[in-house]
This record gives structure tokens, sequence and C-alpha cells, in this order.
């Protein structure tokens, strides 16, 4: 185990020579408890930091007035490194796939240190194609994974629906990629939250309302309900929210907007079980659907993708569009019962990349903007921030997302 | 006021002269509490019947574990004797608008008795046609309507969007129906419940075992928790259930089957409100589909008609086909959050009308069978059973409907 390192900086909120010039939590009639480390956002990325953070000996504490909620309680759960690869997004393969490496052993250490699973399964995906255009844009995919070294076998329609027999007949082919599993997203949590306990971490169930600041460097954080916790390390990891912390001074910069997904569940009930045995995906009509079985009989559908602010509507037109997808793709849905209809929100940046690691202010490290990839990425980001907590510095494989390379290239939150 | 009628059998459970055979609730150990009349079912037919025999100064219970619930929760509320006129159902018809003429009396009286309003909107109905198909089958009921002396009118395309500016472009005419009209269910069951509690109406939360009968008399209701409840009148009011009412003699017939009807409701926001003026309807590829739009914003969109005997699973093929077709119909739904999916069970009938008053075994009534038109009907059903259980006799505009009729005619329920 690493030694447990001392709180570098012990802050004192009142003190007068404070530059950050933010108003102050509610003074010295409330105790301020303090900890090596404080994580503002209980979702899985900040519960994993602060599970792996707490594993190098860090006190650690954990800001969220509902730890376990966030996007995670929508997700799917795909571990979709190879398949939700993008021209122009390759140094993000590289990240997912050492993530994807890493998720089986992850999800065992987890399970043990939690007492219970995660949904992990190891079923593989079929990326499939409903029409000329469908089958070209797979094309195009297929040459891009080969081009990154990837093995991913194509296969005709014929051959898909051998694979996934409940398939349309009108599938024109498809990609097996057999390395893109799943897991499922609210048991992830609920065993992150129990593996936190366990490990010492303390949840305060408030609102951070701002970082608090003391000679140049990141104190803690002030909370709605008036208390504040000091820390030397402090992790922003608030999803979607991540940008609306107060007190970021202007150096540091954190460009993460909500992208809206709606998410289907569906049951599998016995006569039509296991109706699928992998992740089936495709793009229709230019819209991203998805299908992810679960062996406990969940079958998660998704998701649309808007730019609506903080807006998590279910709409009829968001689910209308997910049933006409799914339907032409698995025609078989009609019959199965619709159980849940949610929406959340994707923590996304302009690159569509994580921000990790430390930033201009510090004592300020960043585990956000994970866009759609939160749960593959879960595991490297646990031990990509346990570096750079207890070094100060990002591992080599996360240095292409840097929590800092928007504010060096002068980047701005559009107004 | 009429005059209190007096038990006119009071019954013995534990006579041992008792002809029916049947099993007897937990006897004397449990007093048996007596009324003039019990209802078995707490819906809205339940409920009308109640309050409309509590009028009459009948010592009235209702029975039901869940009072309030049933299809009413589901329904959308249509007034639609007009539009849901179809061929060979022309008696139906006129006990539609004899409920129909009595409801802006009726609303206003149970408004006044309950406190609180039932939605009642007296904003009339547009059936529109999207294809040629749709146009010849509208063309049709339009012919029968006049055939049955309706005046309903005929609209161009353009003249129904002029009246409903959402409807989609592609609509080919339609017809204007002023006099079908909403009224909201759930606010309905709610304003019954509270008028039953005002007018003394005894609740019992429990289901209903079997009928008993005395001497070739129903004599009340066993429950399942082990009461008895004595009546010298007796009505079955248990919707789809109410064929499954332990006790009933062989000569009683009660083919009532549940229709399962999935139902969606939306909500109409600022932005897009009022949205529609009225109720619109109309037939997509053989389907219907409704949209209500209510002053509280709520949008109800329905309805599935499937023969699933007691499910009331919500699919995702149900709610799939309600949306493509609203969608079609009225395409900026795409805009309104989904805010439920629910599935009822409409008591249908061989011949989807309802069954009204005295049985073949005496002191049993009927108010069952009222299929896609419980609300419509709630008004007349109140009035003719409270004729039926004073005078035991049907009044003249109900007796095609009288509950014997298919017992008369050597009906079964089909194995």
């Amino acid at each position: 185990m690493v030694p447990r390192t001392a709180s570098p900086h012990p802050s004192d909120p009142t003190d007068p020579s404070d530059p950050s010039g933010s108003p102050r939590p509610q003074g010295r009639s409330r105790p301020r408890a303090s900890f090596d480390a404080v994580v503002v956002g209980g979702g899985v990325i900040g519960l994993v930091t602060a599970w792996r953070a707490a594993g190098r000996g860090l006190r650690t504490a954990v800001v969220d007035p509902a730890p376990g909620g966030g996007a995670a309680r929508v997700a799917a759960g795909m571990l979709a490194a190879v398949t939700e690869l993008h021209h122009g997004e390759e140094p993000l393969l590289g990240l997912g796939l050492a993530s994807a490496a890493r998720w089986a052993d992850f999800a065992a250490e987890l399970a043990e240190a939690a007492g219970a699973g995660v949904g992990y399964r190891a079923c593989g995906t079929l990326a499939a194609a409903l029409d000329a255009d469908d089958r070209a844009e797979l094309r195009e995919l297929h040459a891009l994974q080969r081009r990154c070294g990837l093995e991913t076998e194509w296969l005709t329609g014929r051959e898909c629906r051998q694979l996934e027999p409940m398939l349309a007949p009108g599938v024109r082919g498809g990609l097996r990629v057999d390395g893109d599993h799943q897991a499922d997203p609210r048991l992830l949590t609920a065993a992150l939250l129990t593996a936190c306990e366990r490990a010492g971490v303390a949840f305060h169930r408030a609102w951070a309302r701002e970082v608090t600041v003391a000679r140049g460097r990141a104190t803690g954080v002030a909370l709605d309900d008036g208390t504040g916790l000091a820390a030397g390390l402090t992790v922003l990891a608030g999803g979607c929210h991540s940008g609306r912390l107060g007190g970021l001074p202007p150096e540091v910069a954190v460009p993460v907007r909500p992208v809206k997904g709606q998410v289907l569940r569906l049951r599998i009930t016995r006569p039509y079980a296991p109706f699928l045995s992998r992740t089936v995906r495709a793009v229709v009509r230019g819209g991203h659907v998805y299908l992810v079985p679960r062996e406990s009989g969940e079958l998660v559908v998704g998701a649309t993708s808007e730019e609506r602010g903080l807006d998590t509507t279910v709409t009829a037109g968001g689910v209308y569009q997910l049933l006409r997808d799914a339907h032409e793709l698995v025609p078989g849905i009609t019959e199965l019962p619709l159980v849940e209809t949610r929406a959340g929100l994707r923590p996304a940046t302009p690159d569509n990349a994580p921000l990790l690691g430390p930033t201009a202010l510090p004592g300020l490290h960043l585990a956000t903007g994970h866009h759609r990839n939160g749960v593959l990425l879960a595991p490297v980001t646990g031990d990509v921030l346990a570096v750079s907590l207890t070094t100060g510095e990002l591992p080599d494989h996360a240095r292409p997302f840097a929590a800092d390379r928007f504010a060096r290239s002068g980047w701005e939150v559009p107004a």
C-alpha cells in the first residue's frame, strides 16, 4: 500500500489574506471538517475516484446531495471502446481500450470489496446495418478500426441473423465486435457506494457551492448547507454540472455541457428469453440505437442525443424515436413490457474526451467530461486520479486528456 | 325524495335451508353488517350506482379492496356517443345519447355534492382521415350517423386544419362532432368517492368472494376477509372481474371479458398550449387513436385494444403503436413530455353494450359490461340502477340492455 499522504496545505477558510475574494461559508460557528481529498460529485466517476483515493490512504470525502445518482442511473453501461470509435477521436480509443482491458479485474475487485456484483457481462457487440447507407457507414467504421489495428469481423446479413435470430430480416450486414462488453451502471454505482463506505470515505449529502481558495491553492469546498470541507486536494467530478461550481478562477476552464439522452428499459419475459445474446446496435436514419440485454432480463434501449441544457424531460418524440428504431432493428421488442423511460445528461467536452488530473489551480483536480463513456472509463479514471492525487502528475497514457488542455488553448465557455 | 325502502329479505347467512350450497362466510363469530344495497365494485359504475342508491334512501355499502380504481384510472373520458357509433350497435346509440344529454347536469350536481369538479369539457370532437381508406371509412360512419338522424359535419382537410392547426398536413378530411365532449375519469372517480361518503355510503375495503343466496334470493356478499354483508339488494359492478364472483347460479350469465387498452399521458407545456382545442381522433391503419386535451394541460393518447385476459402490462409495441399513430395525426406531439404509460381493462360483452338491472336471481342486479363507454354511460347507469333497485324493473329506454338478455338467449361463457 502506498503510505497515506499528509494534506499538503491545511486551509483556513477565514484567512484574511485569501485572494479569491469569494463569499465564505457561515464562518467559525460551524466547525470545518478536514480531509486529504474531497470529491465533488457522487456519480460513477466521483465514487471510483474516492474509492481509489481511499485505497491510497487518503482521508476522503464525497460531496453530493444524492450520491449514486447522476448519469449512471440512466446509462446503458456499454463498454464500447471499439464500436464507439469515431474519426478524429483516435486518442480516446487508446484510453478506452486501456480501461476495457481493466474491466474484468476491476469488476472482480469491486465485487469483492462491496460484496455485490456489477453486472459485468463479456458478451460482445454486434453493430448492424439496415440499409445501404447504414452499411456504407459501417464499412467506414470497419476501415477505421482496421487502420487503428483493431480486429473486428464483417458479417453478412445472414451471418448476423445466425448470431442473433431476433434481428430484422432486412439487416444487410454488420460488424462483430467481440471485445465490447457491458456492465450494469446501477449495480456499479451501488457497489461503488458500498466499497467507498467500507473504505472509510465520508459522505456529505449537500450541494457543493464553491471551491475555496487560499494563497493561490484550492483548500476544499463550501457547501450549500453552510458547512465547509477543508482538503489539500479537491476533485471536481460533477458530471455535466462541473462547470457550475462557484469559486473557479478564470484560468481553470471546465468546458462541460450536458447532452441529453433518453433511454428505455424493457423486460425480457420468460417466453422470449434470452432474446439477444449480446449488445445489438445500429445507425438508423442517422440516429444511433442500441439494445443491451442483461442477464437479469432487463433490456436497455437507448439513446437520443439532444442539446437541451439541463432538461431531463422524457418526451413523446424521444420515446417514439427509440421504439421506432429499435423496432426496425429487432421487431420482436413489441411483445416486451416497457418498464421505464428516463433521461440523463452526458457530460460532454469539446473533443468528447474526459478532463483528468491537475488544473491551473494547485490542489484542484478534474475527473469529468466522460460524455458517453463514463462506465467504460471508470476503471482507468480511478487509477489515473489515484496517481494524479498522490503525485500531482498524470501517467503518460492519460496526458492527452489533461484537465488543463482547454485552458492552455484559450478555450472559453460560450456565453 | 323517494322514501327509504326496507330491505325486502333480510338474510340469515347460516340458514340451514339455504339452497345455494355455496361455502359460508366464517360464521357467527363475525357479526354480519346489514344494508339495503351492497355494491360489488368501486369503479365509476359501482360508485355512481351507490351514490344514486343512497340518494334514493337505501342504506348502501360498496365492496372494493381499492375503491376509485379500475378502468377509469386509465380511461381518457371521451363522451363519444356519436363518434363511437358502429354498425349493428344502433341501440347503444340511444343509451349513449340519453347519457350524453344528462352529462352537463350530472357534472354540476356531482361537483356540488363533492365540492370538486370532474373536468367536464364541452369541447366537441374532430374525427380525421389520413388516407383514402380512412376517408372512405369515415364517409361510411358519416352516412350511418345521418341514417340515425345525427347531424355531423363533413370537413375538407383544409377545414380540419383551420379548426385544429396542429393536425398533420396530410389529413384528407374529417367529421366535426360538436356534441361528443369529455370528462376527466380520475376527477370523476374522486368526486364520486367523496359524494358517496357524504351520502353515507359505507366502504368495505376487501375483495368480494361470492354472492350469498338463501331461499332462491341473493342475500348479500361474503368477503375474502371473512366478513359478510347482508343486503336485500346486491349489485354486481365489478367491471371485467364481474364474471368471477363466486356463488352465481348458472342461470345468471355475466358474459364480461377484459379488453386491454394501453393509454399514454402527455403534458401540454406552456409554449405549445393549448395545442388542441377539442378531442381529435382517427383510424390509422385500422387502429383507433385519439388525443384528448384537458384544460389541466394533460393530453391523453389512447388506446390499444387487445384480448389478453387480465394482463395490464404496458408493452413496447403498445406504446410504439400509439406514438406512431398519434404522431402521424398530430406531428407536434414529439415535443411534449410523456408523463405516464398505463394499461386498463375494458369490461366487454358480446354485443358491446352494458348489462343493467335485475337478473334471474332475485335480489341480484348487474351494472357492468360498459366496455369503452363507462364514463359516458355513468349518469344514465346511475339513474337506471336507482330505478331498478327501488322498483325491480328497468325503465323503458334501458330494456335493450337488460342484464338477463344473454341468459335468456342461452349464452354461455366460452371455456
